[in-house]
């Protein structure tokens, strides 16, 4: 074996490239051998407590990233992008994504949607960097976007980088070959509907999402159908766009409550939304439920935090979340998929906030 | 160059490992040659449609991870392992961790503690595996522990792979060498029990942690620090061990609102554990603040939610979480820490929920 040939098995065995530092970079900063390094790096004990120090303290000078032993070719890194990670929603999703993860022998990095104009400028830090340029400058395997809306530029840089990318509650109509985890937004506007029909409610205000989200217009049609269902025409006064935040829900009912004939139900979007409504419903000298019903989406803890616990539709974050993983990791294993659009049932959660009409 | 440098070569360019499939090998999978294949890695665009098909067939089913352009060696991934990832409480800490992350070009992998025993037995999955053999597997290069106590052969087998241990919330006195950031529990308390003092009470009951708990030790010893500041000695049937959740909370409060000389003010050190004191006291037909006073512990988005408004001491959950990434770096650095144990001062947030003594 030449010498070059050495050299390069020594950085293949000991997990190293090029761009690494040398066993003999470090062995001549720790000022011992290359063998002694080796040994160090091997684990074995017969290297002085001193020595070990020295040795350690050059590989971490050299930032020498040690992948020998413990790296496992089969363990595979992804990652999940979301719009932010603070609140129920995200911690939902992750906390699914790693259960199926941890079962598949798959690791997930966690990072939120960043612009690459709204990025931070720190001095050496990563200005200007958006998500993809994070997740490929890594190596990433796989993609999970979680509210995220992928730019066409983005989804075309990870095609070109043969990176799989899975989107949940995509906001808008996904391109055809990008794979997308949902829930069954109509069906679940519809059962939430009903359920305030059955409860005697005829004038049911719904407040709903941006109208060019996907899931928003698909929770507005179950509002329609279910309403058509039962002889009902539609009632624009009655039909608001909020934003998902508490404040929106706060300002939407505000205004639904001074209708000339206000509603006597309100199915909100979100819970955090109506939580906000409860808020707009107190303010006017009103109580839910005896004299208004309110049915939210989303089921997060804090549904059964506020008094009284909310009625609401379920979506299975964390189903959605394992699904999502579940998914790309037959698409990294080259399987097929019987469909690139996967619905996860939604359930209505009947607790304290819906009643029948007085 | 002799032929076994060659391959080598082509094996460390393209980031290949011994391990993984040559090019040779993916070229007879795909039935086109070695330099096709190449062209494809290297994103060039005299390469048909099909072929270039073909050739990511290929790849992937080799698994082959396309490391080559993208992977920055400067870029690291350390784990964050907290004991559960659902909830306020772990989605604040992952997102100050990420953002500090983001900052310093680091890429955060997150897992759930989970033991060996209770590891399930997936085929072909994780069957037994805990945390360590989890951060291991991948090469981690530092960890970030989140309400994990680890165990001391944990410990030693992070120690032994050269991989620096940074502990948030410690639960029990952790080692010398193992860094910790934690929030002034101390002072949080005694500040939260001062507010209730200056309001007239003097019957203060603690509702507090497993008395294990380093921290539900610190926030006792700064209630009692309060009152005795105030001249009032212990009352020890007002002191009650909790477990932070809300059932516990419930519970705790019921005991102490059937004492025979029930206390006027809760200070309960968990916001969990509030929200079921809520239920407590709301079950005996009284009202939060004007017939008891309650002082939570977090300031949870939860806090907000509630009615009324939970006064709390806020825990700076995201700071901690951006701390340990950064302290975790500076130790990967191999810098200097100032000492083993930081702590992030607490804020009490006056909200709804305490009153003057009637």
């Amino acid at each position: 074996m030449c010498e070059k040939c050495r050299e390069n098995r020594e950085r293949i065995v000991t997990g190293t490239s090029m761009q690494r530092a040398t066993l003999a970079q470090i062995a001549e900063t720790a000022g011992v051998s290359v063998s002694t390094v080796s040994k160090v790096l091997n684990g074995r004990d017969d290297v002085s407590r001193d020595t070990r120090a020295k040795v350690d303290s050059a590989l971490r000078r050299h930032r020498y990233v040690r992948r020998g032993a413990s790296l496992d070719p089969a363990v595979r890194t992804v990652d999940l992008v979301m719009s932010g990670l603070d609140g129920s929603w995200p911690a939902s999703v992750a906390s699914g994504m790693e259960a199926a993860a941890y079962e598949a022998r798959v690791h997930v990095s966690i990072h939120v949607a960043r612009s690459a104009r709204s990025a931070p400028h720190a001095a050496g830090g990563t200005a200007g960097q958006d998500w993809v340029d994070r997740v490929l400058e890594r190596g990433s395997e796989g993609v999970v976007l979680g509210l995220v809306e992928p730019a066409s530029g983005q989804l075309a840089r990870l095609r070109q980088a043969d990176v799989p990318c899975v989107v949940i509650d995509p906001l808008s109509d996904p391109p055809p070959d990008v794979v997308s985890v949902g829930t069954t937004n109509w069906a679940g506007a519809y059962e939430a509907t009903s359920h305030l029909l059955q409860r005697g409610h005829r004038r049911i205000a719904l407040v709903t999402g941006p109208p060019d989200h996907l899931y928003a217009r698909a929770r507005t049609a179950g509002y329609h159908s279910a309403m058509a269902a039962a002889g009902l025409g539609p009632a624009p006064e009655l039909i608001r766009n909020g934003t998902y935040d508490r404040a929106s829900g706060a300002e939407q009912v505000r205004a639904l409550l001074a209708l000339p004939e206000p509603p006597t139900a309100l199915f909100i979007c979100s819970d955090h939304m109506a939580i906000g409504g409860y808020e707009a419903v107190s303010e006017a000298g009103l109580r839910v439920p005896e004299d208004i019903s309110v049915v939210g989406f989303d089921d997060l803890p804090e549904a059964r935090w506020v008094s009284p616990a909310l009625t609401t539709v379920r979506q299975p974050l964390k189903e959605m979340g394992g699904s999502a993983l579940r998914t790309l990791v037959r698409l990294l294993n080259g399987d097929e998929l019987e469909t690139p659009r996967i619905e996860l049932a939604t359930t209505l959660v009947v607790r304290d906030s819906t009643a029948p009409l007085r």
